[in-house]
């Protein structure tokens, strides 16, 4: 018969992207839609990386190397360097199409068919797409809300080990947790991963996105798990650039990057237009991340402010990244986003959420969460939370939910 | 022990690329190498498209929808309707990042682990390296150059079919042979997916370079096999944008394009400009192709004439795309194309090729040819085989190889 793969049934769909349908039935019916599901910043690109790309002089648009263009190259090394104390050199870096090609040829370059890699969840939910789409498997570790999201005990990790184990994956900060994992968090899994040989993966996407004065700890500035050690990077949120796929894998394990690099030879270069943009805005001052911050933090401040005087909703406080956990009082958060974009309107206005049950790869976990990016400005944020309360009561009623009992 | 995957360390490297430091070797000598080893055409991209990039008005760099923006998914349906009378609706169309990874999405959707892909060899190297990085299998099939490459005897696919194989894949006109294939070739095929429940992948991104007054003959034009046939496109020949990174996976088959969604979600999206890049050139009039075509119809003619005068050269005439494969007087034309780089030169110049071996999968198959890209100018072609007599001369006398035996 003809079949589509078990690869390709059992792929998991993106829960950040699974409702687009009911969203796009929502705006059809008329309905203005806030977006707390997805990680699009609002915050403009900076100038000179758009200038960048609309005075290029380009007359072929021809493949680009592998690698990446080397001088975008060297002054990433020079920024890691200068800006975050990342000791890094021009050929510990690989430019790659979006920081999900880094991780999907971290994961390949490390692992083969059922091998693992262990994860805290929740997780951003693309990790087990990549792990799924080349035959690896996640094995998750639980971290909890009412901690918000810190590492798990390493004893957890320990007890996950196996001989399959190839790989320890971590977000940080964190999505979907918003958690800034402590320098002595990042001592002990560089511990672990030396005593077991073992990989450490960190998405370090979000890195510039640290608050209340805390400052970043990257794996790669840990001694002694050079050899361990790949970071995965992106242009997207630093400079509100999604849209233009361009991330990089950076290593000191030369091996990692050779293996990297035959991936990459084979899908042949990143795209062109978007690497200009990007070693453009490189020349972005300081103040470009104060300011952005600043902004940040105020609309987590209002978010996180407001969702707390929502009956039975329990929320994590991040400290990073812009994304939080939110528990809601409903049976099942799936269940409820949806319904808050086919049933629901408030002065013909709505919510999307992402329900977090897709960013846990244990079954059953997360059911009552969602994830909320707050990427809007702060009006709008107070806005859609105004929206979810008076959804969140409409829903109770109709489902015949007893607020009380999450309380 | 800290190790990277089998997965990794068997990770085929490219045939195309894997001399580049031997090029660069070559440059730092301070030699002119005249480029025959790669696809880049040296033809100038429609300045429409490289206009609606410069006067873009983006403000926001944001992510696009996974399968690619709906007015580009449109305008490309009625491209392939109007002007190759290629049957597709919006729907069946998702754009990818380069055809590279609507193939690596194509092999993903319909292969698991140790499943099987036939191919006539020489193929274009990479679908070994996709089908690799997820563990697929590739079964190649032995085509002629005495033959121009045709397509191998049915009965010899008929030999090769087990219940591991899920799809043949072909490239039409092929890379690196250059071979187009005959409406009658075409229905064979397809007689033999519908047989056998097979997919049936066609690298179509050379469409528009088929000569001699040959026309195309899509495997989406072919009646019965809607639901095997998934075709693989790319802008990066068409339009001469190879560093555009555009591609597209086409398929009536609905399970395939939902099924090749999953994974485009969760890389997320294609880059923008070079949507908007590739949107733009759509308009281009049919007066381009013309032009392009005669172009590497003269520059085939001239190329294929001047090699056919080196003793004991035997050369594929193509008709279509712009490679020929070449089986050079010589044992070994890897050894033969790295001593080209490193120690030979004529007036300060040499040539660089890709050693064919990479383009089979049946270990020693081609090791004496070359696959020679016509993407330069007429002079320089002529140039380049001038460069390439002498070569052929020096290495002879150096290696003691008798030039009369290959005659």
């Amino acid at each position: 018969m003809l079949s589509i793969s078990k690869r390709g049934r059992e792929m998991p769909a993106s829960p950040i992207r699974k409702l687009t349908p009911f969203a796009d039935m929502a705006r059809k019916q008329g309905k203005f839609i806030f977006h707390l599901n997805i990680g699009q910043p609002d915050i403009e690109t900076p100038k000179i990386a758009l200038d960048a790309v609309k005075n290029n002089h380009l007359i072929i648009l021809s493949y680009s190397p592998s690698d990446g263009f080397e001088s975008y190259r060297e002054k990433l090394a020079r920024f890691y360097r200068e800006r975050s104390n990342i000791p890094v050199e021009t050929e510990d870096i690989l430019i790659t199409i979006g920081g999900s090609e880094a991780l999907l040829f971290s994961i390949a370059a490390v692992c083969d068919e059922d091998h693992e890699v262990i994860i805290p969840e929740p997780f951003y939910a693309n990790y087990n797409g990549f792990a799924h789409m080349i035959g690896a498997k996640v094995v998750p570790i639980d971290s909890k809300i009412d901690d918000n999201f810190a590492l798990p005990p390493i004893s957890e990790f320990e007890k996950k080990i196996t001989d399959k184990t190839k790989a320890i994956l971590i977000c940080n900060p964190g999505n979907p947790t918003g958690y800034l994992y402590k320098k002595e968090e990042i001592e002990q899994l560089a511990e672990l991963v030396k005593k077991h040989n073992l990989f450490l993966i960190a998405d370090e996407v979000y890195r510039e996105f640290t608050y209340d004065g805390l400052t970043h700890n990257s794996i790669l500035k840990e001694k002694g798990i050079e050899q361990n050690a790949i970071m995965v990077d992106s242009v997207s949120k630093r400079f509100s650039m999604c849209g233009a796929r361009i991330g990089c894998l950076v290593s000191k394990n030369q091996e990692v990057i050779a293996t990297a690099m035959k991936f990459a030879q084979a899908r042949l270069s990143p795209p062109t237009y978007e690497q200009i943009a990007s070693e453009a805005a490189l020349k972005v001052p300081d103040t470009y991340f104060e300011e952005v911050k600043e902004e940040y933090v105020e609309r987590r401040n209002a978010l996180i402010e407001a969702l707390r005087t929502i009956p039975g909703l329990k929320v994590a406080e991040p400290q990073g990244a812009f994304y939080c956990i939110a528990e809601l009082p409903v049976d099942d958060a799936e269940n409820f986003s949806k319904w808050m974009l086919e049933h629901f309107q408030f002065h013909r206005e709505t919510i999307m959420l992402a329900p977090a049950s897709g960013f846990y790869s244990t079954p059953g976990s997360g059911k009552r969460q969602v994830r909320i990016a707050y990427v809007l400005k702060k009006q709008s944020l107070l806005r859609a939370v105004v929206i979810l309360k008076k959804g969140l009561k409409a829903y109770q009623k109709q489902h015949g939910i007893d607020p009380e009992s999450f309380t």
